[in-house]
């Protein structure tokens, strides 16, 4: 996420990160407009010139971990010439990063959606859709260029959205992995989850294909030194 | 999970369900003992004499969900002999069984631990760490092995826990894949995910390596005859 760097973006950013500290420790219902001024040492008029109630602080949570991960997907999946390796690598990495710099927002995201007005939740509902089909439409292109293996590419793409997902639960900032390690490691878990094995990358130099021979050469010599006399 | 038999063990799997269902609805603060009863079409009596209060049945659905994954995870890890990849697809395949087959408990569960006793979620917390460390031994034992590839073996552990988490969220019984194909594809990206280019079993059969000799061989041939006269 870019830095924002007005005063009122930085004050509206502060606001939405109290709140969202006090929807989990108290819950949504059990937390006050005054509860979320008094954490952040502000008059209630200063957060009501930001959001009308509560119901928007929630609203604007809810679009920060659903409508930025569906535009973020979203902006991916134009860019077409993108091999599906490289596309599901991209993905992995922009939704984990999300997810990791907003755990608490997110955790407060699906534990109140019942909070939200109808309307609202329908949109929360198909920005995460969007996500979906994103993932989903990545796996199966490499799954049609014989990149990825033969798996229902939904889901593959739900599994692989959930272990960036689930990272709201147990990332600390104070741990010993950075996000960008975090969000790493992920995408190459998910990458060679589905990759075929031996697969080659789409324009396979012969050479590649030399260095296999050779090395398996190497490792059938070896075998036959290794065989008891 | 074993399916138990007798009546008393059904009505109190009934009343847990029930009251998944009402706390993921209304909240546990919303939910009485009444409203329990009245979902099941009994008395409230008939509740009361299997569980003294709504903690105790926050504190059951807790146990299904943290004790027995961490009482699964345990006895697997006894059985010292077992290959590393076998070890972590059977780990993900229990864990995610125990997760599809308890999704509204799961989610409950994660919404309302504030609402338990500090003993009780002490004792939560010390099952999930215990599901961590056999996960994270694992994944150690298949590095030390050469199986897995060198990665943080508790970051890769945490994500692939988190993947079978996260089906609670989007598992439905009414699905087209079945909870038993669900789980497979989850054990195959995770052992996929980590194991190492090219790893070959522990006990490699030489004939393994001449049937990739004659892959890469067959592949070169084929480039060769594709090649512009």
């Amino acid at each position: 996420m870019a830095k924002r760097t007005s005063k009122g973006n930085v004050q509206r950013e502060s606001i939405l990160d109290a709140a969202s500290s006090l929807f989990v420790e108290r819950g949504f219902p059990g937390t006050s407009m005054y509860d979320i001024a008094d954490a952040l040492g502000v008059t209630r008029t200063a957060v009501y010139y930001y959001f009308p109630n509560k119901e928007a602080i929630l609203a604007a949570l809810t679009e920060v971990v659903t409508w930025v991960a569906g535009q973020l997907a979203g902006q991916l999946a134009e860019r077409k010439g993108l091999d599906p390796v490289d596309a599901l690598r991209h993905l992995v990495v922009q939704h984990a990063k999300l997810i990791v710099s907003h755990p608490v927002q997110f955790r407060v995201v699906e534990r109140n959606e019942n909070h939200l007005s109808p309307k609202r939740r329908e949109a929360a509902a198909k920005w995460r859709r969007a996500v979906l089909d994103h993932f989903t439409d990545v796996i199966k292109r490499g799954i049609g260029s014989g990149q990825f293996r033969l798996v229902d590419a939904r889901v593959a793409a739900l599994a692989i959205i959930g272990m960036c997902n689930w990272t709201a639960w147990w990332y600390k900032p104070t741990g010993r992995r950075s996000q960008d390690e975090i969000c790493a490691l992920l995408a190459e878990l998910a990458v060679n989850g589905l990759r075929q094995e031996g697969a080659r990358p789409p324009r396979t130099e012969m050479g590649e294909s030399l260095r296999l021979l050779r090395k398996e050469l190497a490792y059938l010599e070896q075998r036959i030194q290794d065989e008891p006399a």
